[in-house]
């Protein structure tokens, strides 16, 4: 895998993504029209109204891929410029699977201030910014002042794109556990960025905070801990559980953003009936698919890898969520397109699956049920029906500044 | 022409330029290796060594095309959002005529010191900068701070650029009217950014200091002004010219990089034997080529426009001149480099013509004399010779942190 991982990145030439020219630039007419002298025209029109860059430029279906590198996937702080293949990736995400034109920017700083202030200073480039591996707390601080200073949507994948598939595999999994969304017992070990915006947008979708149990490396975060940050002070429930040994007691669902082998057998075992086990933790999962079954074998199960059933997947949200936002030139991604974003999702796991995806994911089983409560990232539906969702709601929360489109919804790249 | 170019930015879909995919990334496998969890390890390589970043991303073949949009082409200042489409018109011009892959990047603040901070801080996300239409004289500032304190090749191309396609030009018209380069006396009407490069490059190449007149709006740049600022302070003659009348008297070249028609006819006929004009005010000339003629018929002129003979036209320096940069991963593009530009293109222009070029401007006089001292855009050894020029230059000068490549000289862009 490593040589593989490297020869892909580097053969048969270096990176994964190219800019290429969407216009003819043959002749001296083209190079007139494109560049000078004919370029002063759109310049014109854009200094007479900001709005016309939508009109004659890339902006708005370019999307940056923003990271100062100080959370890079489960590596931790490795600079800016080591983050450069995960943006790249991400970049093609976009392009792969929405059709957004996307490019990454390394910013080396780690200073919250500084790096809003350049990302703030080259947002005009770009119709959106995905804000990527940047570490917590300070990714809080930075994405809540990017979406208010900016007027185009800033969204921290790492949190709401964690947060959207992890909800509509959740709802999928409370549904087929029989248990209700407001009455579902939940212990979150992690209160990372990601364990924040999962719980959050939980209870935007329907959960009851104090149902919720959040743990970080000290235990139990309860109203009684005076060691908390603004953000995790948000999520202390009253409560005598101090550990996972207490909280896991009797609990409908457990949501593991933390490190390999955390949950226990033993501990699995004290959980309710049919439990829900989202075992997130990348590569090594809290608990193994394996053993998790044969302590329970009613578990209901999602983890972060392709090679189990139910990946929790962020490429199912972040491409087609940016798709409809763009399209109806969204000033943000508020929390309404999120919980769309979520609903299109996890509807799309009830609907029969398509040929194509069967054929790709021969022998594993695609009906809706316990090993199949998430949608297949390579499910071509999830486009046309994620991005209406998302532009929907954008209109209907009155963030959108164009109606939703008339070609909507989308059945392809093919009119991108 | 308006329409034309507006619906050239436009149709079919807005703006010049795409991102698009090098890599395979259709199977679960694929996805593997571009992003999680395989794509960890390039970044653990580049965390180890920075220089592997050349090896596994983008950045060696990614110049950035960045404005703060103060000075957009003859426009004026009108803000960083209103120069993307001059930008995006570069980076098609980057990958169109080198095969570099260029992204443009609008940075929204006047301030030197905010705008220096910002590309710093994205400066490792690229391979190379060309900063572009950034008014006089912060771009001075801004360029030799981000020479000095980025470690890749940043380069104001309407300085250096300019300056270098014209000093071809010069070489070659003073070689075709018999002058001499240490003894030619030449007026330059401008003193701008692109002015003060074109004589510093010129002086570089052989000029005397103090045979160059260089006039701003307040007249000749004599020892006697206190009204400098530090940069038109180095071209100070003494002298007891005042005006561009006293001036041209005698003059063997004018270098306009000023406004429409301030060479009159009367002053043109002042100057020396068979006299060189570059009137490059654009898109209307210091004074009109059908007019020079008429006034004295042994003119040697170009202009800035493409309907004449001998059009300065940066396109035939910047993409080579960066391909060469990257290619050899030179940390800055010095003087050398320049000077070596200059001399790649104004000895194309005295190799008998390609077929392909003669098809191009059929009925047009393409050999080398008073009607063709610079080589057309569309000459494809362009990109072999000027880059090889660079290239060789930057090893030479001790620059470069690659050998010359041993594909070098490049015959097309088929092997980038």
């Amino acid at each position: 895998m490593k040589q593989a991982a490297l020869d892909y990145h580097a053969k048969p030439k270096p990176g994964k993504i190219s800019i290429e020219l969407t216009k003819p630039a043959e002749t001296a007419k083209d190079l007139s029209l494109a560049y000078s002298p004919g370029v002063a025209e759109p310049v014109r029109e854009i200094a007479a109204d900001p709005e016309n860059a939508y009109k004659y430029t890339m902006k708005g279906n370019l999307v940056a891929v923003i990271s100062n590198g100080t959370a890079i996937l489960g590596l931790g702080n490795l600079g800016a410029l080591a983050s450069k293949p995960v943006m790249e990736g991400k970049a093609l995400l976009f392009k792969r699977f929405a059709g957004v034109d996307s490019i990454d920017l390394e910013v080396d700083c780690e200073s919250p201030q500084d790096f809003i202030d350049t990302v703030k200073r080259v947002a005009c480039s770009f119709g959106g910014i995905n804000l990527e591996d940047i570490k917590a707390p300070e990714c809080f601080e930075i994405e809540r002042r990017l979406i208010e200073e900016c007027d185009i949507p800033v969204f921290h994948d790492d949190q709401h794109g964690t947060a959207i598939v992890t909800a509509a595999g959740m709802l999928n999994a409370l549904e087929i556990a029989g248990k209700k969304i407001e009455e579902a017992r939940l212990v979150c070990l992690g209160a990372g960025s990601a364990a924040i915006s999962c719980v959050k947008l939980l209870i935007s979708c329907g959960m009851t905070p104090a149902n919720i149990y959040m743990l970080d490396s000290k235990g139990v975060i309860h109203t009684g801990r005076d060691d908390l940050n603004q953000y995790k002070a948000l999520f202390a429930v009253e409560t005598d559980c101090r550990t996972l040994e207490d909280a896991i007691d009797g609990a409908d669902a457990f949501l593991g953003l933390s490190g390999p082998n955390l949950l226990s057998p033993e501990q699995l075992e004290k959980m309710a009936e049919k439990p829900i086990v989202f075992a997130c933790a990348n590569p090594d999962p809290e608990i193994r698919p394996e053993l998790a079954r044969e302590v329970r074998s009613d578990v209901i199960m999602a983890t972060g890898r392709s090679d189990y059933p139910n990946q929790v997947n962020n490429v199912l949200g972040f491409p087609f969520i940016f798709r409809g936002a763009l399209d109806v030139r969204a000033s943000r991604i508020n929390e309404e397109m999120k919980v769309a974003a979520v609903y299109a999702i996890r509807e799309l796991a009830k609907e029969e699956v398509v040929q194509e995806v069967v054929d790709a994911y021969e022998g594993i089983e695609l009906s809706f049920g316990p090993e199949y409560i998430i949608p297949k990232p390579t499910d071509p539906r999830l486009l046309g029906n994620v991005s209406a969702a998302v532009a929907k709601a954008a209109v209907d929360s009155g963030v959108a500044r164009l109606p939703y489109p008339a070609h909507y919804p989308l059945k392809s790249l093919d009119h991108i």
